[in-house]
């Protein structure tokens, strides 16, 4: 069914023909409208209910391209991949690719929180995964055009472990094995030179799994949770082949 | 296609009638076989990639049913009560509610562990799901036996809130909205009476948002996060109707 604002109507159309969809019956407009309704543009029609749903379409697209493309990982890396691939960085970055801010309903307020703008990016791409979703109830109009990104994104995460979320990773690793999340002490000192600012240990259960340096608090953390996260890959790794 | 030992498909073809999918030939028995093999039967064909699928499965089955069913409710209650379930507790009985125990094909060693019962039980019962989701890829042959069990359960869940899992509904609203997590400080009197022993606190951002005692570490925290969720939850509700 198609709407009753012909602008609205053309503009989700331009996305849908970006998406490869412009001549999918299944495709519910209704939901596209909602999954690119910011909650400042309307408090109760907004997108919050169909990315609530997105956010497990994206997991399980994730696991199920995981598994059929890269059936030689250990599902500790599927784990750890598809954490970075379902991050709100990552989100937001697809969102950009296709424009979603230009076909995105939000009060002028909210577009001059920029700090916001990731955060609404991934949300509103979530929504739009939710909306596909549910017009089919199978991932079929969503892999088509998802698959050649995940393609590229999981070819960089391997072939360049920095660009992992180690943080991520880390605490799923911590909390499936232990039901606990690591816990970070982080110090600042004045004289350090810049890029070596902050200095961030990660602790679990009583033992310091790695220390990294940064020039912000979260940049000190990522490169202490990579620290721990090679470090417990490379003994899993060794604990395998022994 | 029919697995190659005949009590095995028995087996399998028991469970099967169990979930009203005798006659359903999109069934993929050596799926299921799978996700009814624990790692100790097999290190290298076991239920761990079923198990990472079917944590996914769930997830977007529970959203669908919330959706769906009681679409009165806000996106908050939606994550709370999607946290309960999904949680291990939740799987776990559902699991042992078709017996899956009798089924799951696992070294003597790991049985004796009875501490680890509940994430086996769970783990399985993931996977079970991650094999039904992969036969069809739709939730065609999950909805119609796991929907009832969700009817019940929300039901549970919202005439008597003690049952749900406040901890992780705290977590998963905080981590929404300020990206922390909440942290709990707990203290041990040993001259309370026995059903007080513990008193833990639950902090965010330099705030305690509740206090609660129990005969465990873990009551006195799941008695703090209900204080503190419900404390949230009067708080928004307020705010809606003013």
């Amino acid at each position: 069914m198609p709407l009753q604002y012909p602008h609205r109507q053309k503009q989700l159309e331009s996305l849908a023909q970006k998406l490869g969809l412009s001549r999918q019956p299944r495709l519910q407009w209704h939901l596209l409208d909602l999954a690119l309704t910011h909650p400042t543009a309307s408090t109760d029609a907004n997108y919050e209910q169909l990315e609530f749903v997105g956010d497990a379409v994206i997991r399980l697209a994730a696991a199920e391209f995981l598994l059929e493309t890269c059936p030689d990982l250990t599902v500790g890396e599927f784990t750890a991949i598809r954490s970075v691939l379902v991050s709100d960085r990552i989100l937001a970055r697809l969102a950009a690719y296709y424009g979603l801010e230009r076909y995105l309903l939000v009060a002028n307020s909210a577009l001059n929180d920029k700090l916001g703008e990731e955060s609404r990016l991934a949300e509103s791409f979530e929504a739009v995964l939710g909306a596909l979703y549910l017009s089919a109830h199978t991932l079929d109009l969503i892999r088509p055009w998802l698959d050649p990104h995940f393609h590229q994104l999981v070819e960089e995460i391997r072939t360049d472990p920095a660009r992992q979320n180690y943080k991520a990773a880390l605490q799923e690793w911590s909390q499936a094995l232990y039901k606990l999340l690591p816990e970070y002490r982080v110090r600042e000192s004045e004289f350090a030179e810049f890029s070596h600012r902050f200095t961030a240990e990660v602790w679990l259960r009583d033992q310091c799994l790695g220390q990294g340096r940064g020039r912000s608090i979260k940049a000190a953390e990522q490169a202490a949770a990579q620290v721990a996260f090679l470090a417990i890959r490379q003994q899993q790794m060794a604990e395998e082949t022994s």
